[in-house]
């Protein structure tokens, strides 16, 4: 091929290229072969996007301004086509030189070269593991097979949905995996206005589960791109959320519009049967510790963390996964070795994750990366700004506490205490229900040692629940409790559940006094 | 005129044409006339949008990127123009080949022509309703002019704004409008990017009128897209809103700001006087059973999707019909026919209005109509789905209800029954308060069938009630209970109403206990 | 140069200008020296954001469309160009004929020539205030610098986000700002697509002080149009907020972030020392009497709307000065002057100020500014509308006051009266808590004559007050109570302040009736 740019010639030569291998090139002229995704019309030229199971392509034909180029091409399909590439400075612009539709006979060969190009994509090394875990072995093919389904959305021009639980566990495993997705974006929707909005993005979820408000508009939303860029659908990601019956509802809804769904959790997903829980008939991928018979002390955090490893260079890794466990108060050696690979003390990471809540509490659903991100990786300045008011919060709560709160001994000799948080927090302020319940217990347990603590915060319609770790040696459960309320208290409409030590149980108001009283029986009896 | 394509010479003769036979047309050079409703320059040709009273049109003129065509052809001039029109396989172009303003003598008699054509584009043609109904065809010229105003909205390029009671009859009248007015808008605005976004937006309303802040949003919605993109003033389209008193308000702000207002509501809007009630003074359009001594019971469902058939046509209008029918209790021959010939039963029609209230729920302020439409024509996936879910809600629900309820005979032999909603509902959760009573209400009348029964569920400063239809003919009214209350306690700041036998009343929390006495009173006194 | 247009040649000489000169320029070829702020590709041309310290100019280079024009010339270069200015009709278009980078022996002095540029383009003159004020006139060097800081970030491109009090005095101020904010980026960026929202954006806020909530906010958008769009840091603007102690933490993250932050408020700010209080050490411009010994009869509207001045023509000033002093009940000599220059009464500006009050209750964050404008400019269609509304909410709102007040006479001879607001208000409603214990307070006064009275209304979890203005000679201080409260009860979390004769607290419920108990003492001691 020859060009002419002002008064200097040059020549290229067309070679047949994958995709893939065209993305990072700033000049020359490509053969493609491949599927015809989307024609748009711009008020300036024509865009087609063609994928070939390597990658995605953006390029442009031009006849004239808003005059479509090559109208007998169109969604759907497959083409041969030659792509002429050139960069201008900070863009790179690519121009379709000719482009025909294979014919009928080669069609189906080119159909199948493409399977397998994607399959191979979206094939993903294997990693070592930041720390010795033989638990965390037995999840690596689960994580793999998550990694690749990011991946493979990645390459076909899927749009990843990042859902997960707004704490700092949460937190973590999310912007993990945030950072090797939006690189792979880049890589793959290289020259693409927009690719990091266009292809992913992410909201924070207060309640620890996939609500059923946030489905509606997750299908909503995919059905308004679709429908309007024609956008593929969506892969929905939930983290730290996700593997519970309350996630059902949901996650079967988005399954009828057709999204897919991946879920990287450590809540307890129930009962395990043939290494499948409640969830697995609907999700697409599912990672949880429980599923291999380890359990939540391998947080969220540190199997997402691991995950976005598999696809790519995660930021300071340990220190997110210890984070991750300062966050969720994981024991255990995974812990103890995210610990001393972070090379950060527990009062540190402490300080880190109460300020990470506080952001998070006002942050709500907003989606706002970079304050979290400074605080995680230590911005000093920040860190100092929140926690020095934090403190001041904190030390004033932690009076409230131990003014309000009652303490009794129960006759098994467990320490129960009790706080009605109608009466001590205030709605929508920071320190919240769950947060004061939590300093609420550690005072108790500070004043109790050695004693076997459970910590219940009541409002008019719900309990928020804390237990020391030898209460679930007794046998303590939220779970099981909540399953013995529905039986005895059918017209409470009990539900809830959470952590086998921390949890929330929710009720109708007219029978928060019976649900107190059998709580307290339940205590005494284990 | 001669057109090079190619190697391709066409020739075309320009015909003067109305701008409504253009829109469908994919080749060829027309002549018209008309008033340039706006231009707008971007950054590649500049576009005039042109309007003959028959439809309007977007066309361009180019001279090179971004440079304004035509630049003596301004807003609000009366022009005659050239047009060519040339498909690019799914895209119309329509450019201008020569365009200038009409003489000054010629003015006045285009601008009375485009007056005629658009009172012959927005008249509309007489139907048969789907039922024999001597009431609804009072109502028929309402509905005809109302129907009338929404295709002049359309054919003139003015926005409409569809609000609507978020409830299955609110639902069901709403989204039979939305096809009719979408394909209108289709054909109108043919090739026009967006048109769908704008010249149409819809937003439930979780209130059964129009509310304050909604109005607020519409207004500075309105004079927002005015300012920047020269848009027309709204038709504001109120569907089972918009009678009442409590209506009012808003409606006068919006007609200050020269918003248009119709009407298609099946609220009791209040004494009738002269065929007029309150609102009628404000509104341009108003359809309403009572302005005709029909009653709620022809529900606003049914009098918009008779009013959408006017304008095209509705998929399985008699299935929407009798849908309202069962989400808001209508009896009668209406009812009856629609039913027939919807060819459902009332327990299929209960279950999917069941759903379409839990998924209204959810959904709020959200406008997304796929999942709605999905649900009340029956998609079978969802429908089980969302049922089986709802089922145990539901059963959860009674239980609660059969248990926290309260129950006593009147001297009068009414059976009253009491219900503290605070202490059995969860806020924001489903079912909320007013689902709630409902089921009580079904409850206590399956255990009472035979006798007159009125449930009152309350919270600390609502009371929303259920009676049945045999209390409505011993005179309860809860419109009547609140004029009374208002009279009898001017401190409790008591206001409300609805349907004679389903209604709500707000107070001041201060005020309960009396309210509550002084309505036991009204009920015992009947 | 020489230019073709049709078959008209046209000849113009390149004059070196100041950018400033070349905005208001329709025609003609200019040279300008500066730097280049930004680089944007469109889909037709190139656009180059160049400015020079005098003003900021966008200005396009074209090659083919979507085509990067001056592929060498980069964001931060110091550049010489000349720009050919035609004008379309409407639109002003200015293209690059020649640009090239400066040499570096130029540079040096280019950048000292700008920044002297800049200081002479922000350098505002001198006014005089609508009235004469010993106490304003301390306040003007403060205030002039507020003005110009206004002025250097419109002349430099950072955005201006102006949050303000949701309440009349907040928003006279801050309207008055948006009309100079608004006339002189239309000035400085003059041709600019969407110069206003671009540049500029208000906000109203409930809480009287900058909430973490609203920081997060701001602090995201300016990242992200920063990432998004290379927008420089903004202007945080506060009117009638940002003076006290809660301000702190939010402005101090805003400055963390690189925010600039300018105050304008009449909020008593603490303790001044040589000049300075609390939030002078984080925040870049402040303007508050306090600072001067003046006080809150200054209002924060007062203030803005002359600083307003100093940057241009303000509509109508002294009516707004003076709606503002009705509204925070300003007395003193300067609001007896604005009064009788605003030609209003005070019971006119009453109704203006109910009207406003009403209308930002249900515009909560929406920043429409015509609907408040068309009240406070007195648009009596507008006015008499929600007037009439308002008068019967007023009326019966005073009934239910009057009805569950109490009222004592405290051994002291002061009057106190107690409202519980929860019984008598509802939640989203107005007339809400703050104007109902206004209501309230008003009829005490009007029965207790000639006596000091002080009212406070509560709800489970707050008080609000309002004292008589002989209780603040007195030693009344709702301030002190809060220090008071916080000494003798940390264990309640009060918190709050406000005026001295008007202000909230807020405690955990649990604390409430000592609260109330310790706050009656309070009144009894005085």
């Amino acid at each position: 091929m020859i060009k002419q740019i002002g008064n200097i010639t040059i020549k290229t030569t067309t070679s047949k290229k994958k995709i893939k291998d065209i993305l990072s090139r700033d000049f020359g002229a490509y053969g493609i072969e491949g599927k015809v995704e989307s024609v748009r019309q711009t008020k300036g030229p024509t865009v087609f996007t063609i994928s070939d199971g390597t990658g995605t392509l953006e390029c442009t034909g031009f006849i004239a301004p808003g005059k479509r180029a090559y109208p007998d091409i169109n969604d759907g399909d497959m083409v041969a086509a030659t792509i002429q590439v050139s960069k201008n400075n900070d863009k790179t612009r690519r121009e379709i030189e000719s482009v025909l539709k294979v014919s009928d006979s080669m069609k189906s060969a080119l159909v199948e070269r493409m399977a397998e190009a994607l399959k191979n994509q979206a094939s993903v090394d294997d990693i070592d593991f930041i720390v010795k875990s033989e638990k965390m072995e037995r999840l690596k093919e689960k994580m793999k097979s998550c990694a690749s389904a990011i991946k493979r959305a990645i390459v076909e021009g899927s749009p990843i949905y990042l859902r997960h639980h707004a704490d700092v566990d949460g937190y973590t495993g999310a912007l993990a995996l945030e950072q090797v997705i939006l690189k792979l974006i880049s890589q793959y929707h290289a020259g693409e206005n927009d690719a990091a909005y266009k292809y992913y993005n992410r909201t924070p979820s207060k309640a620890p589960f996939y609500e059923y408000a946030d489905v509606i508009r997750d299908v909503a939303e995919s059905s308004r791109a679709k429908k309007r860029f024609g956008q593929k659908a969506p892969l929905v990601l939930l983290v730290d959320n996700g593997s519970t019956a309350e996630d059902i509802l949901s996650i079967r809804k988005a399954k009828i519009y057709g999204l897919k769904v991946a879920v990287i959790d450590h809540h307890n997903p129930g009962k395990v049967v043939d290494g499948k829980t409640g969830v697995d008939e609907f999700v697409d991928f599912h990672v949880n510790p429980y599923l291999v018979g380890a359990d939540k002390n391998i947080t969220a955090g540190m199997l997402a963390v691991e995950t976005a490893r598999i696809l790519g260079e995660v930021k300071e890794p340990a220190l997110l996964c210890a984070l991750s466990g300062v966050g969720d108060h994981a024991k255990g050696v995974e812990f103890e070795q995210y610990l001393e690979k972070s090379g950060k003390t527990v009062d540190y990471l402490k300080k880190i994750a109460l300020c990470v809540d506080f952001e998070a509490h006002y942050l709500r659903f907003m989606a706002d990366s970079e304050v979290i991100c400074d605080l995680m990786y230590g911005n000093e300045k920040l860190v100092d700004l929140l926690y020095d008011e934090l403190s001041v919060k904190i030390e004033e709560q932690r009076q409230v506490c131990a003014h309000y709160m009652k303490e009794k001994v129960l006759k098994n000799g467990i320490v129960l205490a009790t706080l009605d948080l109608d009466m001590t927090t205030r709605r929508g302020e920071f320190p919240q229900a769950g947060k004061t319940i939590g300093l609420a217990h550690e005072i108790v347990c500070e004043k109790n040692k050695g004693k076997v603590v459970v910590s219940v915060g009541f409002g008019s319609d719900f309990t928020t629940i804390r237990a020391s770790a030898d209460a679930e040696e007794k046998g303590f459960d939220v779970n099981k409790i909540v399953v013995s309320l529905k039986e005895k208290m059918p017209y409470s409409a009990a539900e809830g559940g959470g952590h086998e030590v921390a949890g929330s149980i929710k009720f109708v108001a007219g029978a928060k006094d019976e649900i107190l009283k059998e709580f307290t029986d339940f205590v005494e009896g284990l």
